[in-house]
């Protein structure tokens, strides 16, 4: 991130004060979300601080949406009915000004929800949160992606990301061994996180879940770094005591609920510190 | 409750009577539940001792319906498959004297589930268990929840739950940091549980799911008053080796299949003893 | 297994290659699941060292099951769209030559997936696997089966097991407190895992996903041999840890993840060892 645009102890601050406001108010997040994960993201989302709603069906989703403090959509499970509850709460989102971050599970690689995703694009998520593989499918470039897995490293991804962050007006955030968060014009990156990460299904889909719940209190540059540094400090942590990565699911939602905010805002700080602006 | 409705000794033998029961006949428990929670549900069935059914599909739900020991109906996530089989599973309980259970998650909050929630009613659900905003709003009263959260206090709610069992003529219990049971009549306190309750995904799914078990060996009273004292122990229980929520739902599942009837019976025993009747 | 067939030590050394070769390879494991337990799947297939993928949305699991290197077909809830889904990926596995394993959750007992199963079976799935009364009744033959419990002796199918094995030409496994693993001639059994295996749902899925995995990079028999005794030890090494079931499945996945080859294999070899050919 140029210091022009944002200087780092401005961000590890503001951050941190994101993360307490988020425990403060503890907003509702409204959940349109990957039935295979919807458990794990619903206790991340309470592990932060904040406070789920995993509605839907088509009638109801949207009807959160429009009070909620944010919204997540994410595609990893469009069936008939999901996709049309994803494009109404979407819609009751934009029309009440409440944030909405967009997670393109596989996207790229499926049919059904590229094209899905392709229709979300044009209601301008506040923030995408993807990997490589995703990002650049998103942005209309070709990628190697096979599936869930990111096959693209995450910088291969950045120039696709800042026009995508362009074309949206928001932030776009790129997971990886090395988190990448733009606006479109800066482009920060976080060395956060452990490889267990990868070992377990759901660890994108939980960012995506910590990135909406941030997003309900701070800006959308803010809400994306406060998520990657949130979840992989708790998941660095977890590592340590795991096992396996049956024991490290466990220590991750202890980690996140055990998380302080100078936690997050001293390692948001040394980030920026070691950064490479671009 | 009023010693001349039921004595307290009694209650409480009764109470570890049933878990003794329900663990030596295994009843088949079929759940038509919230997709978030159903994992954390089977598992806290099984935990107490029954055998959880999860079918939920129409043309399946309701085959089994009629033959299990007991049924859950909890309406966290009525798409329009679980909702036909929902109608479909409690006419078949009803049809064939099947005791049935109604959770009605954010009932009162959201559209759809509070029009099927007003079908059900007629069915008469041998035990509604809810919070005090959705049994406030399941009897009519205007309330002040937020989606899943319960922002009424359980004492608001008293008069709610006594008027709704008046009608169903079976028990309501209201979860909350105080417990509160009754059948119309008498009304009972529980100051069992832990607020790591509140900060899991589930927990009140779970609950329902063992309301099911226990009333499928015992009268609804005493399976409202069993499930929420084993829920309730098995959380102090656990949140004593719990180092945040992750750790304590692990911890949860194993203290369920731990506790003892004696520990149920002596709990039930030591609440009434220092409950106000009312 | 009769030597004249498969000699011990060669399947045992084999079932050991089969895991060092999946773990090299991280084979794509397309699933189309049950709802109840598809985290705990996914999960298990990573933990072996397989990539999963849980698309089962109609247009999309189709896609990804002709390039997979498994399918697994669970149908423990056949919702009108999964069984589209499940109908259209068969198709396409068998289409492209791709294994793929049916867990025919429950098959004897439901209405509507009993239909589906008959119909699977027509396109020969590479390796069944259930439990008694789910391979009895596959076969054609009257079970006591209840829902997903196994009430019938895992021996009391064996003759059904080489029946179906011999018309899907694959092989069936059969899981039980002794798993049986036939190809239609020769029949094995291997005395692994744990009674807590039964206590949590989702373990015989798990198996159905691990055995997926399996047949990604090996032959019908060493497939199911290898999940069975995969699945058996890390339950067997869990259960030392365990405190109850919520413990047990962490450490499931913990010892899933760091079992080696030669822990699979020595445990083949002393179970064909003592084994009874039949």
């Amino acid at each position: 991130m140029t210091s022009a645009v944002l200087p780092s102890y401005d961000l590890a601050a503001r951050t941190g004060a994101a993360l307490s406001e988020l425990r403060a108010r503890t907003p509702l997040v409204q959940c349109v979300t990957n039935e295979v994960t919807s458990n794990l993201v619903a206790n991340a989302v309470l592990a932060i601080g904040a406070s789920p709603a995993m509605a839907s069906v088509p009638g109801e989703a949207e009807e959160l949406a429009g009070s909620a403090g944010a919204v997540l959509v994410n595609l990893g499970t469009p069936g008939p009915d999901q996709r049309a509850c994803v494009e109404a709460t979407v819609a009751a989102a934009v029309g009440a000004g409440v944030p909405w971050v967009l997670d393109p599970v596989a996207v790229g690689v499926l049919s059904v929800r590229t094209r899905l995703a392709a229709r979300l694009l044009a209601e301008r998520p506040t923030v995408v949160r993807g990997n490589a593989s995703e990002v650049r499918a998103l942005a209309g470039e070709a990628s190697s992606g096979r599936g869930v897995d990111a096959r693209d490293a995450v910088e291969a991804a950045a120039s696709a990301a800042r026009a995508l962050a362009g074309a949206t007006g928001g932030a776009v955030a790129v997971s990886g061994p090395v988190d990448l968060v733009t606006d479109g014009s800066a482009t920060l990156r976080l060395a956060v996180g452990d490889p267990f990460l990868a070992r377990v299904t759901g660890a994108g889909c939980a960012l995506g879940g910590l990135t909406a719940a941030f997003a309900a209190v701070t800006d959308p540059v803010v809400a994306a770094v406060g998520a990657s540094t949130a979840l992989g400090v708790a998941a660095e942590r977890a590592a340590v005591v795991a096992r396996g990565p049956g024991s490290f699911v466990v220590a991750l939602l202890d980690e996140l609920s055990l998380l302080s905010a100078d936690d997050v805002a001293a390692r948001v700080g040394a980030e920026l510190a070691v950064g490479v602006p671009a």
